[in-house]
């Protein structure tokens, strides 16, 4: 990814066009990275036989990796079916971070306060051995910032097991919304209230496992991610 | 939905059964239900042409709702592409609840902890005055509880507005993970320490809009939602 790309807006094609609520469209690939950074789980939709497909799945992003728009890395088991399902198949992978409940002042204007992207593409399977290390240091560090240099190198064994599926961040797009309900003039001037209740994620002290040895100390890089 | 269902197992067809991971699935209707109270959000998937796509939306269940198993409800515009292609198709519905992040011995045994129900069924655009009203207010009471007696009623316009889906509970699978991870006995006894960081939705105390008037009183129900 060059260096100009934080900034490239997005380019939806008519796949990831935000046809609805284009008010709520955001064109900044920075504000995307952002997303996808602030993201923890990732909703990975498949067409599997004559149904599709959803599940929660972890992620990565590589804004420097091998497409030009930046990688997004998805990883799992050789042996699941929705993995095999989605190799080289057209998938869609949404984040969305829930930011708010709007309380309107009627049922329609009732809404969320949110920032979703939604990704798609042709999954590839990562088979490069430097890049399928890689990716999964990133998906580990993703979700513990720091660890992946901590840890031992994973064995053969480890890695025969596990699959790593690459989707371009090429075809992407991104809503959010923000802020108070937008309502009808007449429910304003009634004196009905509005507002919103702000929702966020609180992630919490380490918890030790029950198993760990009496010297097994806490390394300092786990205390990077807990908010309270 | 008779008295007993709320205790009748899930019963995974060949599309939503778990294949991996089978300690983790659940097959408990009641935990299925609990879940769907607990989520706020769920990632609709559908097949739009050539492609898959996932996007976030609100959604309510009714335990008693016409269907044997109870019935999830969706809503959204009528313009909105993704709700025209889901009537009448094949969709997926998942919820998801992150719960915590689990910091394994070795990169292989990260993972996280959640909870996950997989609903898969025909969506069924509905119809009926009085269904679209009563799933409109379970909508809005799955996110603030109480809220939708408080309201005025819809207008014809805004009900015209607006499509409601129905899906079947009836094809719905669970996965759930808790507690600490699980790894190889070789990285316990070499003293690496192990565990998880909890993750919690936090809703903060309700947000008053700017446009409201002095006179506009924040409503005692909107004080059941804040968790802090």
């Amino acid at each position: 990814m060059d260096a100009a790309a934080p900034t490239t807006p997005l380019e939806p094609t008519a796949r990831t066009r935000v046809n609805r609520g284009r008010n709520r469209a955001v064109t900044d690939r920075a504000a995307l990275l952002e997303l996808l950074g602030d993201g923890l789980v990732a909703h990975l939709g498949v067409q599997v036989g004559d149904h599709p497909l959803v599940l929660p799945t972890a992620y990565a992003v590589d804004a420097d990796g091998p497409d030009a728009e930046g990688t997004l890395y998805l990883h799992g088991s050789v042996a699941a079916h929705w993995l095999r399902s989605s190799m080289e198949a057209t998938v869609c992978v949404t984040v969305t971070e829930l930011d708010g409940l709007v309380a309107g002042r009627s049922a329609f204007h009732h809404s969320m306060n949110y920032r979703s992207a939604v990704v798609i593409g042709t999954a590839r399977a990562v088979e490069d051995a430097a890049e399928r290390r890689h990716a999964l240091d990133l998906i580990v560090d993703h979700m513990l910032p720091g660890r992946s240099a901590t840890l031992r190198a994973s064995t053969r064994k480890e890695l025969a097991a596990t699959a790593v599926l690459a989707v371009p961040l090429r075809e992407a797009s991104m809503k959010a919304r923000a802020g108070d309900p937008v309502d009808e003039d007449g429910d304003v001037a009634a004196g009905v209230w509005g507002g919103h209740l702000p929702v966020r994620r609180v992630i919490d002290a380490p918890v030790p496992a029950a198993d760990n040895l009496p010297c097994a100390a806490l390394p300092d890089h786990l205390l990077r991610r807990p908010t309270a």
